[in-house]
């Protein structure tokens, strides 16, 4: 470890409580860990597969929620290290406390658990790329992702001024734009979306954080030199006082040395059924029909039944019916963006997690 | 028993497999088994109710499918008998068979196990009225509900000539008429919905079934005689090879000698979800919500949600969910007339009956 900065960590960001598939992903068992990644395997495993291709499994530290840890650990080689945040704190204080335990001039990838990207060979090679631009410069590095649709869900990043091959400035972040102007960031083509995807030096995203959200910089600092095997109890003491706040709002729309790299993966955050739908076998009527479904004179549905339980469906138009784990979704296809509400309500009437 | 055409005897078919209102009817427990009837009670317990103000338990006899013998029987008073029959023949079929258990002279009321009638008193008044007129002439008497909106899927009996004060003659039957029709049989005011509710003396059916369909009659003729404790075990033999055909088919469309008597009591089949609820209190957005449901944004839809199970229901308008056993059904509210397509293919997958 003559040169630290050359040392690359991955951070999998692993706390997503699933509440966009619902029911199907529940706050036990999110998105990151259903088989969603072809072959039968969770969208973790799949994060994982690609990590490993960046760095050793020393190197990486996923975390997650205390009570999934268990369940998160299943999916990881062995050596890739599992941490479990006493409360959950958004995605600034995830990545500084990280920031915090790896330590200053080593390198860092950040990526959710719950996306899926097929092209790991792209990703492989973007990420390379990413890591030699945050090596080089004191930037804060972020992956831009050529939209094809106008999600109305996601964020977008505006390119700025290009600085050298995909490489540009950011002239800024728009989160989640109405119809209209999802269109008219399509069509312009000066946008991309922010796949949550970072690379940086530890020490610049601290001094970033500490630039432009000095509270939580501070709360943070305690972390600063705690052992590793200590680490987990320190974050036990640290987290709940902190502000829960993403890192796109705290740094990256403040900072001004962020970078975007232009991807070149494929990527989808599978974020709604209609999203999910999209990628399955249709049939002649354009139903998508997983499970022990009956459908009957149904077009363009996403049907998803379970076990031996009949979901039967008559005379439907463009409808989401989904039936897991004996609680059931019906919502019109276009109000897919909208399960957020249910999974909420289910939960806040004591229902939903963990029966 | 001096006069034994003074004892009036009730039959009540209890055969239906319960397939309009599934996945809350099921075979194994349709219709005249779900308590439907206000208070808690069945169906069945309720027609019951009906039946004994008619006539003495020893003179009631409620037939249904042999699976179904014990689940009815729990359902009856002491003194009626429940027979099972060995296999589905429809109503010719089974009337025949019964006339024939309690003999030439002696009058039975025929009516289904599974309708809702809540004014007792009409009703027991428009039978004793229905009585008389069986009594009294050779003649086969159907009751006619005035129907209060187009149904499409129910029989009409049409007016014939007056006889007497509520009784005429018919002018004819139609079955299951298209909307456009039902709606003209509404405005003519001349036609009355068939509640499948008939009395006649038990020769007098036997002699119609005899001059109209003589086959079935010459089927049915074995069963002369038979001693009643005898009398399951001969439709055991007799049962499977005759023909199965509705009364309405077999005697009542052909026979000169029909009478109907108007009906002053209420009545309504139930016969699919939206009949069903339109008897169910309705929330301010014109919901029907049973059950353990989330409603986010609905408008006059049936929600039906069971035990701990949530059933979730998004941005619907019109729309029926219901979730019973395990099983989910979804269709418009203006589709719930074929919801028996979903029971039978359901069936047809060998699901749907006692999982």
């Amino acid at each position: 470890m003559s040169d630290p900065s050359a040392e690359r960590h991955v951070l999998v960001l692993a706390g997503g409580r699933g509440e966009r598939l619902w029911p199907w992903s529940r706050p036990e068992r999110p998105k990151q860990l259903l088989p969603l990644a072809g072959g039968g395997r969770t969208l973790l495993a799949a994060t994982l597969e690609r990590a490993l291709a960046l760095a050793q499994p020393e190197q990486i530290v996923v975390l997650t929620a205390r009570d999934l840890v268990a369940a998160t650990r299943r999916e990881c080689p062995a050596g890739v290290r599992v941490l479990g945040e006493p409360v959950a704190r958004n995605t600034a204080a995830a990545i500084g406390a990280i920031a915090h335990l790896i330590g200053g001039e080593r390198t860092l990838a950040v990526m959710p658990a719950d996306h899926l990207i097929e092209d790991r060979a792209a990703f492989r090679r973007d990420l390379e790329y990413a890591f030699a631009q945050a090596a080089r410069e004191q930037t804060l590095v972020t992956l831009g992702i050529k939209p094809t649709s106008p999600e109305t869900n996601l964020g977008y990043i505006r390119r700025g001024a290009p600085v050298t091959d995909r490489v540009y400035r950011v002239a800024g972040f728009k989160e989640k734009p109405d119809r209209a102007r999802a269109e008219e960031f399509l069509r312009t083509g000066e946008y991309r979306w922010n796949a949550g995807i970072f690379v940086w030096r530890a020490r610049v995203f601290l001094d970033a954080l500490e630039a432009h959200r000095p509270l939580l910089a501070r709360g943070l600092g305690t972390l600063r030199g705690v052992k590793a095997a200590d680490f987990e109890g320190a974050l036990e003491r640290v987290f709940p006082d902190l502000e829960s706040i993403s890192v796109d709002y705290a740094v990256l729309e403040r900072a001004p040395n962020v970078l975007m790299v232009e991807a070149s993966f494929d990527w989808d955050d599978l974020g709604s059924w209609s999203a999910w739908a999209r990628r399955q076998p249709h049939d002649p009527r354009g139903n998508v029909v997983v499970g022990n479904v009956v459908p009957i004179e149904c077009d363009e549905c996403v049907l998803v039944g379970e076990g031996r339980a009949t979901t039967a469906a008559l005379g439907l138009k463009r409808m989401i019916v989904v039936h897991s784990d004996g609680d059931t979704l019906v919502c019109p296809l276009d109000g897919s963006d909208r399960v957020r509400q249910v999974s909420e309500a289910a939960r806040a009437r004591g229902r939903g997690d963990g029966r």
